[in-house]
């Protein structure tokens, strides 16, 4: 098995903590490792260094090499600029068949995300690679959903199947867009649903095939970038890679294809989607309190206090994401996490690059 | 007139920007001069610098010397420990009295007051003056009620008497400790109440006869105070000042005295007690913020928000103090601004020198 990381995010929802310099993926957001260290680390027991691929922003390759140096620098694609997920993973998957050949079977993983138990999720790979047992069939990890959550697209399941060796895995129905709350609770209710973890498995021929003939505009490119050796690859990725479709594998591939499963993820899961996930992650103290750094506490209950240097005291408040960095503060309440963004939309417009 | 400007509390009300070693009167809170300093050039136009003196924690001394390098150094008087307001005044009347004579009127004020118009300030110290016309008389400056505040001690006001230039000024009928908050509406609707703001004007020769009379112990020291020259007062106060009552003038003096009038203060007075005073000295922005330094907000409301680097990023959040320090970082609600203390408190009891 091959595995694909893609580090491409930008994390907006974690400013200040994130900044364009340091997308999320590359902070210690959850102990002292950074969730892209943390997810080579999980399949590493799986898949050796030498077949993790990891794609991100040209700007943090270095970075990349620097944080984790057990990994081939051949095996760490730059993008040029962001493209959305099709177009990752087009690459990933041309580079992979260069060296590997089309057979292999490839697991595609965000960077960013938390998931606690590392041998359970190995235990689901396995099971989805069993899956993969032809060059049509696409495997997608869903996560049993547990609660009605709206900021995420479901996969609707079908009929059980079996893999090579015989393990259930069911037929994917359909992909839903994010529901309203009574939808969602109405999926939660009917137990058919998973969330879109975006998480796939596929050989390599497979994902190929898929991407040829539903984005037909990316076949010439895959196979520029086949051909390309590794001295060779950025230059081309410089010219090529701006004008390719931005689009999710979802919307492009993974909704139109005809021979889609989806497994059941059952391991704890955490996409550490804005500063609230945070207090799932981050043990409470006595009165709720989710801290990272120094916190001075007077009758103060369930926030999220993250610093990274100063003590934080507070009096007498609820439910506040406090977050302290070299660079700036915020202050908002934990069911205003979501419009963290909002803030840098305006120091964006505003041109406020030393803040960004 | 000479001055004697108490300069000598700790406002730990305004921790994380006041410290120990940077008390509030040491802080540009409102503008960019500290408040000392804009104490002194309050009432530099009536009195001239070397007629004004400053009392102060003796670690202080040279820093009054470099903020106000007008007064000359023999005028800065350091305590070797705080001994509340009676004792500072005893030494101050014993000093000036030494250099000017008892026949000298004498204005005592606090150093960390805020009061926006200079000139009719002045215009009431020179009313107060007139006031003192022999050598029993002691005069307070009270303030107008704007509100029934149960946080300032009041001053009943008796009968109309005249100043010997025959402006008008009352007598004192009693000084009035806190009152609950329905007692205080009751001084509010009464019109004869004033707040007790600890300012006080007299002759030298009154102040002393006062305190030799109601603190007998004071009158040997005061005595040691007048022959001291200048190189050796630091030591006499150190031998002496630790064993000097701790007592307020208020309690030690006015209440005590036959022979005190008020002058109803009628100048915009702000004692800058707690952060939530600053909401009434740093003009609001739209919203209703009262922001020093660089603030960006989405939907946030009635907040105060004093940072002396980094930008302080609010989304709705309403009538929270945010403070933001090289020190520490406090978030507290404007209605629980008495309370910053308790985190000085817990500092304290914790040995956290480091943060006090």
């Amino acid at each position: 098995m091959i595995a694909v990381i893609m580090a491409g995010g930008t994390g907006s929802r974690f400013w200040p903590r994130s900044r364009r310099s340091e997308p999320k993926q590359f902070l210690p957001l959850v102990g002292e490792k950074t969730l892209l260290v943390e997810t080579v680390e999980r399949i590493e027991p799986l898949i050796p260094l030498e077949k993790i691929l990891i794609v991100t922003g040209a700007a943090f390759v270095d970075r990349v090499k620097r944080d984790l140096p057990g990994i081939p620098a051949e095996n760490i694609l730059g993008e040029p600029v962001g493209r959305n997920t099709a177009p990752c993973i087009a690459l990933a998957a041309a580079c992979s068949e260069a060296r590997w050949g089309a057979g292999e079977v490839m697991a595609v993983l965000p960077a960013d995300h938390h998931i606690a138990d590392g041998e359970l999720f190995r235990e689901h790979l396995r099971i989805a690679a069993e899956a993969c047992r032809d060059d049509s069939v696409l495997v997608t990890i869903g996560i049993e959903p547990a609660r009605p959550e709206t900021g995420y697209g479901y996969l609707e399941l079908g009929d059980v199947c079996q893999t090579a060796r015989g393990r259930e895995i069911n037929r994917l129905k359909r992909f839903v867009e994010k529901p309203d709350r009574t939808t969602a609770e109405s999926y939660v209710q009917a137990g058919n649903y998973l969330w879109n973890s975006g998480m796939f498995l596929w050989r390599v021929g497979a994902i190929r095939a898929a991407l040829e003939q539903h984005i037909p505009e990316l076949a010439a490119p895959m196979a520029e970038f086949r051909k390309a050796d590794r001295a060779g690859l950025p230059a081309i990725l410089e010219r090529i890679y701006p004008g390719l479709p931005s689009l999710s594998i979802d919307y492009g591939v993974m909704e139109k294809a005809a021979d889609v499963v989806a497994l059941p993820g059952r391991f704890p899961w955490n996409d550490v989607g804005s500063w609230e996930a945070i207090g799932d992650l981050v043990p409470v103290d006595q009165a709720g309190n989710s801290v990272v750094g120094e916190h001075i506490s007077v009758e103060s209950r369930g926030c999220i206090v993250h610093s990274t240097g100063k003590p934080v005291a507070t009096i007498g408040v609820e439910d506040l994401i406090i977050v302290e960095t070299e660079t700036a503060l915020l202050v908002c309440p934990r069911d205003r996490a979501q419009d963290v963004r909002l803030i840098v939309d305006r120091l964006a417009e505003a041109g406020r690059d030393d803040l960004l």
